[in-house]
């Protein structure tokens, strides 16, 4: 699957619109964006962002020529096929009454996900790692019931 | 500093350009969004968003409003004055040579950072939290040389 996927990381300048301006581009050229995740970087005023797509080489080609178009933007790198570290974040609200509790935290200890809140009859699980284990980690839950999934979207770095 | 924010999560229908219309609906209108983070959310086919702005009550109830006028959109809440579950994931490339990893390992573990990648001369950690934990953290790392950072920006559910 990830064979399909291209990972790409930018730094920008951090000023209003310039996401705008990323996702128009794309929406206008019809490149098939599955996500982008900007953050701050390690630079004042600029943010580094995580872009997966779909496409071939080329494909990315162009999207790494236009993205240098936009005088916003610093540095482009295609990561994929670098050795490279990609997480996500996902919080998991799930139905837990106190008969369901145990189960669900020995879930969480084995998918390393921590329990943030704690309520009566259900619990919100902090978790990190590739799509496939959350993924994984969601199937699990299914049956109890899940209530809400708020998810970050790939965020990568190339390895030193 | 939290009381300037407010913190908005929706959920959008999943279809290409919805993310570039909601950027824009902000771009043209003005509003001053800090951060958006979209995700898959537990509903197939929908994703589950979470905005961050700058503003009073009634910039988020224009924003609200606006959001809603898109057909895209399911539902919008406003979590602010809720008790939530906010964090953010951040992976940080450090310069660490041998004799400088003992202790970024150190302050790795009291941020309950995970050492994701070791290189010769460098770590990649991993770690979540409030935007407050994750700067304290490139704080004390700073004095050892960050090479990168990437940052996935606020994700939040209310709790339950």
């Amino acid at each position: 699957m990830n064979a399909q996927k291209h990972t790409v990381t930018a730094l920008v300048e951090d000023k209003p619109g310039v996401l705008n301006r990323i996702a128009s581009l794309f929406r206008r050229r019809g490149f098939n964006i599955e996500s982008i995740v900007v953050g701050h970087s390690e630079v004042p005023d600029l943010s580094r962002l995580t872009l997966v797509m779909g496409g071939d080489e080329a494909a990315v080609e162009q999207v790494t020529k236009q993205l240098y178009k936009l005088i916003d933007v610093v540095k482009v790198s295609d990561i994929t096929s670098d050795d490279m570290v990609a997480r996500e974040l996902a919080l998991v609200k799930v139905r837990a009454p106190s008969s369901a509790r145990g189960e669900i935290i020995q879930l969480a200890d084995i998918f390393r996900a921590n329990i943030v809140d704690v309520a009566p009859e259900a619990l919100i699980l902090e978790v990190t790692g590739d799509e496939e284990k959350i993924g994984a980690l969601l199937e699990l839950l299914r049956p109890f019931g899940i209530v809400e999934v708020m998810r970050s979207g790939r965020v990568a770095l190339a390895r030193a």
